[in-house]
C-alpha cells in the first residue's frame, strides 16, 4: 500500500496531452497495489486509475496483462479497461516508469466476506475463465509448482526464525506436493491471486475484478484452490466449509468440474497455501526496513497448509 | 503520504450508519496528509474524505480545527466542511482513532506554481484571514517563535551531520530572530502551513484550501512569510521575486499591509524558514526507519534561511 513514484500535476498534464480524456479535476495517490504506484484521476469524462509499474512487474509482461484486460472487458468481465492513447498504445512512460491508464470501477473490497459473497465471486471466476478463451497471448505461471524450489531453498535456512519446525514443514510439503502434482487438467487464463482485496462489490454483487498482475496460463481449478485459501478461512484460520461449498457450487454451476478436477483439489489447495507461504516468508525474511510496505505475516499460510495436509477427502471442502 | 490505520469496509459500514450520506460506492486509502490517515469515499450523495487522526494531532485541538473549517466554509472559503453525524457531532471514533468526515473538494495541487497561481493564492489567503474573524475558539501557535528553543536544543548536537556549519547557523539565526521578533502585529486565525500541497486549483483558480492542522492564532503576515518560503523559491532554491511580488500584491489588494507589517516581513520570513528547517531536521534526525513516511530534506530550508539572512530590505521581496 504505497505510492513509490511521485507524479507531479505538471507531469500528469503532459502525460494526458497524449490522451483524449479531458482535463484533470482530481488526482490523488492511492494506497493500493503492493507492486505498483496507483493514482486516482477524475476528469470531465469520468474516473480513471493511473498505474506506474515498479520493478516487480516486468515490462515484457505488459502486453499480456493489458491485452488480457482488454480481451476480458470485451467479453463482459467487469475489469479495468486500459485506455488507449491517441497513438493507439495501451501503455507509455511517466516519471521514468512504464505507465497505463484504466477505467475506474466502483465498488468496495470486503475484509470479511460472507458465504453469499463467496458464491458471487465463484460465479465471476467461472465467467472470467470462459471469457479468457481466445486470448492470443500466453504467460507461464512464474509462481507455479515448478518454480517453488528456488523459493524453498532461499527460505529454508531462516524459516525456523518465524515458527519452530517451519523449515521441516516446508521441505516435506514441497516434496509431497510436487511429486503428486496432477498434470493434464483443463487449462486457460487464470487470475492466480483473486483475494478479497482484488474483488469489488456493490450491493452484494461483484462490480469489479482487479489486479491481474499474476494472471497466467494454468489449470482453471488452481484459481479455485487459491480462493479456498483466500476466502474460506476465518480470521482465526478456522476453515469455513459453508463458504467453500458456496464458492465451488457457484463456480461449477457455470463451468462443471470434471471428476479429475474435483480430485485434484486437495493437492492444489496445499500447493496454493505453500505458494503464498513461500512468497510471504521470502518477503518477511528479506524485508527492507526502509520499504513503504509492511510484509504480511507468513504464519497465516503455514496454518492453512497444516489444515490442508490433514484433509482426508474432498468432502471436507464441501464437495 | 501513508495510511496508518487500516479501516475495513465492514468498519466503514457501521461508522456510516451514524451518518445520513448514503451507501459507499468507492472507498480507498489515499496517500495524502503526513499526519493522518485519509480515505476517499464516494456514495450516491457525493464524494467525501474520511480522516483518522493519528498521534500528531491532539484530540483536544479537534474542536478548534473542525469548528474553524465550519466557520470558514460558512464564510465562503473553499475548505473541507466537516459533515456532522446524526447526533450532530463533528467527529467520532473509528478503528480506535478520532475520526471525521469531510466534503471532498475537486482540484489538483501544483508542484511548480507560476506567478499567476501565487497571485490567486495570495487573494485566497487574505479572504481566509477575513473569514476567520468572529471564530469563537483560539489556539496558540505551538510552532511559533517562542516554541523553537526546545527544537533548537534537540537538533543542535547532530545538526552538523546533515550539513557542516548547520548547528552554528541555527544557533545564530535563532538568537537573532527571536531577539528581533516584532510584537503587536495584526493577529487572527492563520493557516500556518499553506504550502502548494495544501492548495487545490482548477483552471488556474483556487478551488480548495486544505490541511488546517497547524492553524492557530498568530500574526496574519506570518502566513505570508510562510508562503514566501513555500511558493517563491525555484527547485534550485533561487528566490523568484516575480512570484513574491504577485503573491504580496494580490494579498494586499484584499487586505492592505500596514507599514509595520511590511517592515516585519524580513524577520518573519527568516523565522518561517527556521521553523520548517527545525521540524524537518528533527524529523530527519529522529526518523523511524520503519515509518511509512520519508522525511523531507532539511537542507532546502537551511538554504532558504541563508537567503533571507542576506536580504537587505523589503525591496528584495518585491515590496
Amino acid at each position: 500500500m504505497a505510492v513509490y513514484t511521485d507524479v507531479s500535476f505538471e507531469e500528469l498534464e503532459s502525460f494526458l496531452a497524449g490522451y483524449n480524456i479531458g482535463v484533470p479535476l482530481t488526482f490523488k495517490g492511492i494506497a493500493e497495489g503492493v507492486e505498483n504506484s496507483n493514482y486516482f484521476l477524475s476528469t470531465g469524462k469520468g474516473s480513471f486509475i493511473l498505474t506506474l509499474y515498479e520493478k516487480r512487474v516486468k515490462t515484457e509482461d505488459l502486453p499480456f496483462f493489458l491485452g488480457l484486460l482488454e480481451h476480458l472487458a470485451a467479453g463482459g468481465i467487469p475489469c479495468p479497461l486500459p485506455v488507449r492513447n491517441l497513438a493507439g498504445a495501451q501503455s507509455t512512460t511517466l516519471g521514468g516508469r512504464p505507465a497505463a491508464l484504466f477505467t475506474f470501477l466502483n465498488g468496495v473490497s470486503l475484509r470479511r466476506p460472507e458465504a453469499s459473497h463467496c458464491a458471487a465471486v465463484g460465479t465471476a471466476l467461472a465467467k472470467m475463465h470462459a471469457a479468457g478463451k481466445g486470448f492470443a497471448l500466453s504467460r507461464k505461471n512464474a509462481l507455479g509448482h515448478d518454480g517453488w524450489g528456488e523459493l524453498v531453498e532461499a527460505c529454508l535456512p531462516r524459516a525456523d526464525e518465524i515458527e519452530p519446525g517451519l523449515a521441516d514443514q516446508i521441505r516435506t510439503a514441497h516434496a509431497e506436493i510436487t511429486s503428486n502434482w496432477p498434470n493434464g487438467l483443463p487449462q486457460g487464463v487464470i487470475h492466480a491471486d483473486l483475494f478479497p482485496d482484488n474483488v469489488l462489490f456493490m450491493n452484494g454483487a461483484v462490480s469489479g475484478l482487479i489486479d491481474f498482475y499474476f494472471a497466467c496460463n494454468d489449470a482453471f481449478v488452481y484459481d479455485l484452490a487459491v480462493m479456498l485459501n483466500a476466502w474460506c478461512f476465518e480470521t482465526d484460520v478456522a476453515f469455513n466449509v459453508t463458504k467453500s461449498k458456496s464458492l465451488i457450487a457457484a463456480y461449477a454451476k457455470q463451468r462443471p468440474l470434471s471428476q479429475e478436477e474435483r480430485e485434484a483439489l486437495p493437492i492444489l489447495t496445499r500447493g496454493a497455501a505453500l505458494r503464498f507461504l513461500l512468497t510471504r516468508l521470502y518477503d518477511w525474511l528479506n524485508h527492507d526496513p526502509h520499504a513503504l510496505v509492511r510484509p504480511k505475516d507468513p504464519r497465516d499460510y503455514s496454518r492453512r497448509l497444516r489444515f490442508h495436509r490433514k484433509v482426508r477427502g474432498i468432502g471436507e471442502y464441501g464437495l
